[in-house]
């Protein structure tokens, strides 16, 4: 399953060169998977809920081209990797057919006290079905 | 008590008119704030390890002129006012001599469900004594 | 005219007390004012583009009940003064029909070099029929 | 040459977790390279107004262990890559004794107009100098 998730720029998320600032995509990544969660039926909110947090240990994009206030950007997510403690999530910023952005973010699943644990077999297997 | 925070301006806090956004100023008065408690001898942290939170109820900031990247800034803040259940903070952000924006906070003391509850009365003492 | 912008939560506009940070309002409250000059057919990008910058010089934030994260909050918005040089927005956040949050933004019009200039009169026009 | 920035973790750096949120390390990796080149004798602020613009082209962070509220952290610094129009910081970000996160940044020299153009001279040979 991939999705797309439209975001109007933020007059706070430029900065001084007058692009969006490089922090302003990692909300947008987070954004992105949030959506994608929310589309396959699994808020996030009611994972967390359960006990179970997916900690980000690695973050990575790539800026190809700035985004500016005043457009639209959309954000491609896609769960590239699933195992049964660890997920992958890709993504790619748009504006309409121009690339802006690639990245990439990695998680464990943990508790609330932030030791791994194995994402509970319902969620696993319907993570597993999402898998591109 | 007032005490002056320096603070060095960051890039993300600039915006696309090249000068520091509004918004971040919030975040300069809360570690003027935290700065203050912290010289007071009662870190924040402290406080709400033991279950009492300030909670945000007015924010009101005049911008008298504008932060850029590159400048130091220094906050300086004191405690105006104090009740059994609320407190007002207020701030005067500095740029050596210029006076760049002057605030106030107005918090009630809560536990951590969000309820309304009396300052603890050993750091309400602590408090009333260095109310200015 | 009144104009409601529904946003969703980011789990980074969260804070350790579990609550939308008080800040993050800021963003919203912009995110309202850029959206009513885009229905209004004036959107800001393009206010700029012709040298008009609305530099934010009074903020003000009243914080009634917590959003968290999961919510979609609506920013209701709508120019409540208008004069030559200066506009003033107000603002409710709302969650359904729980009032969060109210608030209000003063604004002088300035060039890029922050210099007070008259809004020009087309635009001022159209502020004036749009005032509520 | 290698330094280290000493960061008091601001509250709203922090998120539902009660951790800080992975988008704050952005601005603390940011910090600490403006840091660096402010300690090399090159503000950033001064290379800009040169024309010159380090644009970030990619980020990637690895998160160890999480920081929290009250804490102070440090981010250790360093130059790692340079070329006639590229740079790679590296960065460590510390609580004490503890590593918390790792990092690094790719930047591309530009003008104004983002347009790729070579480093300086005299900048590029005191950066080849603190090269680590």
């Amino acid at each position: 399953m991939r999705i797309r998730l439209p975001l109007t720029v933020r007059y706070v998320e430029t900065d001084a060169m007058c692009i969006v600032h490089h922090s302003a995509y990692v909300a947008w990544l987070e954004a992105g998977r949030v959506e994608w969660l929310e589309r396959l039926g699994q808020p996030y909110a009611q994972i967390e809920a359960q006990g179970v947090f997916f900690s980000v240990v690695e973050l990575q994009i790539a800026y190809r081209s700035p985004a500016r206030f005043g457009e639209i950007v959309e954000v491609e997510t896609w769960l590239s990797e699933l195992s049964s403690r660890k997920l992958r999530f890709n993504y790619r910023v748009w504006r309409k057919d121009a690339l802006l952005s690639e990245g990439t973010t990695v998680h464990v699943s943990t508790n609330r006290q932030g030791q791994v644990i194995r994402i509970p077999e319902g969620l696993f297997s319907i993570l597993a079905q999402a898998l591109s």
